[in-house]
């Protein structure tokens, strides 16, 4: 990885298709994984690779958020471990959150790839394999949890979560923070905040806002989180993806 | 397969996610094709998963132009094979055209394996594998056809095909019928007849306008030919995508 500079015009894209190849190899990346790495491709292309203004702001409302939460966990699927293990370690040590690992077609040889993968990336703690916990209204395998993990959170990060259960958790209360490239997919909808970036930009700024925000209380936290208006955030990004460069470089 | 009732709603994308996955199975996919398909699924989202009418009149001139050929070849790569081996093969026979295995990351493995399929799916020819000519200014591995195959033709199918390589066979003066869900894809610009639509639903629609065609003479051949605009194609396409439902169902 280290032999692609950083200075490399298309650097994000080689990185990303660096690691989920290496996910490939791993067991971390699954098929489907791939097929929605490639969904969120194409609007990411739409949204012209970069973080918008409204997708900026709402990383400044998530770490609000995530610092304002009582027990905030960050939920880990295949395609996020791939690709930003350390970026989610970093987020997790900032906001003082948890780690769990959840994942839509779940294989006991995946839980651990993906929790050893966090691990060799400085994870002090990954939750999901007890899974003595259940959200309802969810498959037994889909809807599956620690309890004191995801089963006692306040606050979820879900990069990339299916819309199935983002509803789910958004209906037994829990308010949800959702990295996806489409604004109108059932998790961005079902989200307090939702982030239309990709998640390799995402992750690493809601960090950034995290560390400026550490030291604000609790009224300027619950201030910055009022302010957000996800409906705005959400039309502003429908409007780029429809004014989007269809042309390839 | 048999199991999926064709009169359900989400019958389309069923058969597409269980063709992909057997393509897993049995090494006919890559995990670069399983992104490249992500991304198209993202596109035909936007472009309601339906044959548009401009998307049909391309059909038809793709049709035309195949049949009026002197000697058309249909190139496959691992996503084609994967979902649609029978209606190539049937398309190939009513056009009367070649075969050809074309991969971006060729491995003799992955050869066999999709021409093993092809022939499983009742291809009596299947090309690419001789392998004795190399179209100019790619490299080695990517330029790779068949002498009697690609390197002969005068009008290729190439559903899906990898921007670099739509150019090089521009290049060489082979008119080219790709199927692209992104109309604007560098692939699509360099076609002299530019299929904006899933080539589930795109290779039979070309065999049933060729069945219509098939007792035109050449001059009727030629008028559909020319009368094809594929600017006013592409153009009506990037109005269909911008217009497009983002919200899922």
């Amino acid at each position: 990885e280290t032999e692609i500079p950083q200075d490399h015009p298309r650097y994000q894209s080689l990185i990303t298709r660096h690691r989920i190849e290496e996910g490939v190899d791993t067991g971390i990346t699954s098929p489907q994984g791939l097929i929605a790495e490639g969904r969120g491709e194409a609007f990411d292309y739409l949204l012209g690779e970069k973080t918008t203004s409204s997708a900026d702001d709402a990383a400044r409302a998530a770490a609000a958020l995530l610092l304002h939460a009582e027990h905030p966990v960050i939920s880990v699927n295949g395609n996020v471990a791939a690709l930003v293990p350390e970026a989610i370690v970093e987020l997790a040590e900032v906001v003082e959150a948890d780690i769990e690992v959840n994942l839509f077609n779940r294989t006991e040889k995946r839980m651990n790839a993906i929790a050893d993968h966090l691990y060799d990336h400085g994870a002090q703690t990954v939750k999901g394999l007890k899974a003595d916990d259940q959200i309802p209204g969810l498959d037994h395998e889909r809807g599956t949890v620690d309890a004191d993990g995801i089963g006692a959170a306040d606050v979820v990060l879900v990069p990339l979560e299916d819309g199935d259960r983002a509803a789910a958790l958004d209906a037994v209360g829990k308010r949800e923070i959702v990295i996806d490239l489409n604004p109108l997919s059932r998790s961005a909808l079902a989200a307090t905040v939702p982030i239309i970036d990709n998640v390799i930009r995402a992750v690493p700024n809601i960090t950034e806002h995290a560390s400026a925000l550490k030291q604000a209380d609790n009224v300027a936290l619950t201030t910055v989180i009022n302010r957000f208006d996800a409906d705005e955030v959400r039309e502003r990004a429908e409007q780029e993806i429809r004014r989007g460069e269809l042309r390839s470089s």
